[in-house]
């Protein structure tokens, strides 16, 4: 085992943060986590401080039997978490020391196991095909036999919700099953998620009242209120959460642990994590988003990179004065940053906010004439929300700031696309620029018309600007803004480029959708001449 | 005024779903409405059967004006809804009828008027720098005033809850402040959205009890309680909700109208909607994703692709014997469907119902075929939900339908763009097709490629087919879709044609945007032959 005696929180066991993203948040569409994955997944829960992680079901998959292998020889230490095994209960009409998948739960080396049981009489009867006698007396043999094996005991009830509300007693009664073999925790799970906060936590209440069994609460977002029905639960006396990262799970997924921690840990001041730890929420969120391979949710509460971001230029100026009246709580203390969404809703303020955020010093004729601009080039389709470089070139310029300056300077192109007899299609572009005084001109193929631009540019450019390499191209975004029906669409290109250091986006809006993407492109690279002027002046 | 007397929903007064897509949603970063775009959303949501629809605020915004006076010239039809216009209300210290943008609300044409007023000691001493009894009078002299001038009038109480647990009597005066003057309704608002359900439905049940005034309910979504918020007032006694589609909206953004409705009305059995438009939510929440140019929520409660999508292999087996033990409601309620268990007997089933109702007789093999065809293309990236006609060409293809015959041949193209050294920007395209059997070459300059390639084949074809003349095309979406990191992104073009008669929409993809384009422009021209072979066999 990788621990004799799990030691719950490291806050003491009064209150389980409960992390199951590796088993039920892996049934997400989409996520296909391998054991090196797993290994990463538990280490940064680890290192946020969760009470117990629930690393998949051994015996029945032989990815999670693989891992927990993993975790007991020793590639997997953890300084907070106890690990936990999650497995079914000995199967109706057999013995319990005879059954190989309740075995591989003991086999596994896991401190805890969560058993899942049926908790609704009509799955029992209709799904598991058994009566409530032995469905019960499955439990109890299950958690009798792991408990004498030196294993600390959860269950989870499934459809617990559902069961209650049809037949409360049998429900109860498997509570009571599993309590009475010792299990330390019977956890009620909203399995199909149709349940919502004000009933949830009147059956939470009901059944602590009823039972007197410590109870803990799973929760599924079919209803859209997996974290209310969490922290109600918990404010109804659960004294266990399940959760997973980033809500992660099958259909709308599951409660979202970030949420619930921000909840009780920052909204309801309970101290569900290690000192501190609730200021890594967004730092570990957007990792665990990036090792189950998905874009992190940019609106995701609390965590979301817009959480904090305002846009509208009536509140702009009013967070100025008092960040705190427009913001639930300091963005800081979960590890986010507040930002100002420059938008033709934005006025001065915004703007001024923007050039402090970027240490700029920006006089009220340079801002008058950022705002000026700003609101003209968006009257035309021009967005800077997402384009932060686009608009720091912007204010510099207003600025007349002389960090600008490029030793390159990027002047024409054309682009040829040929969709031959054959059925290949060719995109060849080339340009013509400036460097250092001498005139380039660079020709490349590429995929696409802009591949084939970025390509021809870099070709151009990289032989005399050597620090120009580290640039690529790594998201392209368009979007056609038609209007007035009769008049011409444009289209406004979003190019996101990063060096290995930053990432930064730069826009373009034009007829022509080439043209929208050459003028994104080149604020690009000469945001880059930019940061590296910056920089070299900082020295 | 687009109507003189507002219905409210069409269930009567007693309970208003109010929408707030075009004004607060479009707060969300990334969100960029036209006026057209905002025609298009305002009509969706009326069909949904919504009882009022903020457009936006006139008199603050230039596009929200529009709006407003394209609305009052009858370019918007309401069946449902009740149009209501957004403002603020008279400023600190001076006349009301004197005030430019509470005249601009009553220009607007609107006949409901919602008012945003300060309802937190703090933010009307420091942010609106005036005192509590100047708050209250500039909100009963506009309130007063608007109707005087024949407006239902409802008040946004700004910051309401965390001004309530500051300083409940001033919150209070507030609301009866909008009250006496002769507001309906006042919706008190979780502006910085750091509420959880039970303290939210405590104070709204309070607020009811202390001041008999009707309350509404306005949720952001800071702590992803949103949604719980929203149902949780209502239960407490709210009967005005207020929501945005899919939930956009500023930082971590509104509540979500359709798990809102999904909640109230299948969870609740409250009669939100009219008759069987429950049934819609799905569609209408993927048109207005499309509007707004998002991709949809896959995760979505109740309308997410994945909502009702099994993949735990435990459930399985089950789900096929008692479905309604594993979803929380019948899919088909929403407008969705279930997944996994019946995936391609779904697709079947579909594709069978598509050609019945496109009147084509297809053989159990063609289906097969097409089944498995879509099922390709669409991991390639392609999708057919909004490009009916390219899936009309799709199915007839897999009859080896003679209808296709068309006296055309699209070969090949080639697409010159030059970006000259003077700034001009030139797209030049030639294309080679064959016609009658005969090979013509053409040439033709545009706007942007897609623009000169649609009037090169025009120049090519019509010619010699002069029924091809009144084809235009009318509208142009473009999506990038990147999707395992290391692969190459793929673009996909929708392209939506008209004639006078008919519109239809096409769909392309490739690596190259302007391959794409092309693909669902050939596709478009196709269609319009076939659609002629059709009538004439008809006749």
């Amino acid at each position: 085992m990788t621990r004799t005696k799990p030691a719950g929180t490291p806050l003491g066991d009064g209150f389980h943060v409960y992390d199951t993203t590796l088993r039920d948040g892996a049934q997400r569409e989409g996520i296909s986590y391998s054991v090196t994955d797993k290994l990463a997944v538990a280490r940064l829960l680890d290192g946020l401080g969760v009470g117990f992680i629930e690393g998949g079901w051994p015996g029945a998959l032989p990815k999670d039997t693989e891992f927990f292998h993993r975790a007991a020889r020793g590639e997997l230490e953890l300084d907070h978490a106890a690990l936990v095994a999650f497995g079914s209960t000995r199967r109706a009409g057999s013995k319990v020391d005879e059954d190989r998948q309740v075995a591989a739960l003991l086999d596994s080396g896991a401190p805890v196991v969560t058993l899942v049981a049926k908790s609704d009489r009509r799955h029992i009867e209709r799904a598991l095909r058994t009566d409530v006698a032995e469905n019960c007396a499955m439990i109890a043999d299950t958690v009798r036999h792991l408990v004498d094996h030196g294993r600390r005991v959860f269950l989870d009830a499934e459809h617990f919700f559902d069961g209650y509300a049809f037949d409360p007693d049998t429900s109860l009664r498997v509570l009571e099953a599993a309590a009475g073999a010792g299990a330390d925790v019977v956890v009620l799970c909203d399995t199909n998620g149709g349940q919502l906060p004000l009933q949830l936590a009147d059956t939470v209440e009901k059944v602590i009242s009823r039972t007197g069994i410590r109870v803990g609460i799973h929760c599924q977002d079919d209803t859209g209120c997996a974290v209310a029905n969490s922290v109600a639960a918990v404010q109804a006396g659960a004294t266990h959460v399940q959760c997973t990262a980033n809500g992660y799970g099958e259909r709308a997924g599951n409660a979202d642990l970030f949420a619930v921690l921000g909840n009780l840990g920052a909204k309801l001041d309970m101290p569900v994590l290690p000192e501190g730890k609730l200021r890594e929420l967004t730092r570990v969120s957007h990792a665990l988003a990036e090792i189950a391979n998905l874009a992190p949710d940019t609106h995701q509460a609390y965590v979301g990179q817009s959480a904090f971001a305002h846009k509208a230029g009536l509140h702009a100026s009013a967070i100025k004065v008092d960040p705190e009246l427009y913001n639930h709580l300091d963005p800081a203390d979960v590890g986010n940053g507040m930002r100002v969404l420059v938008t033709e809703m934005a006025g001065r303020a915004s703007l001024e906010l923007k050039g402090a955020e970027l240490g700029l010093e920006l006089s009220p004729e340079a801002v008058g004439g950022a705002v000026r601009q700003v609101k003209e080039l968006e009257s035309r389709g021009w967005s800077f929300e997402a384009a932060d470089a686009s608009l720091e070139l912007l204010l510099r310029r207003e600025m007349a700031d002389s960090a600008l300056e490029t030793p390159f300077e990027l002047e024409s192109y054309r682009v040829l696309l040929d969709h031959r007899d054959d059925g290949e299609v060719v995109s060849e572009a080339t340009v013509r620029v400036s460097v250092k005084g001498e005139r380039v001109i660079a020709t490349a193929e590429g995929n696409g018309p802009v591949n084939a631009l970025d390509a021809a540019l870099r070709k151009a450019l990289v032989p005399h600007l050597p620090w120009l390499e580290s640039v690529e191209l790594s998201d392209y975004k368009v979007r056609i803004l038609v209007d007035e029906p009769g008049t011409d669409a444009v289209t406004r290109v979003l190019v996101e480029s990063r060096d290995g250091e930053q990432e930064w986006t730069t826009v373009g809006v034009h007829a022509n959708i080439v043209e929208a993407s050459w003028l994104a492109l080149c604020d690009a690279l000469i945001y880059k001449a930019l940061r590296r002027n910056v920089t070299a002046a900082s020295r």
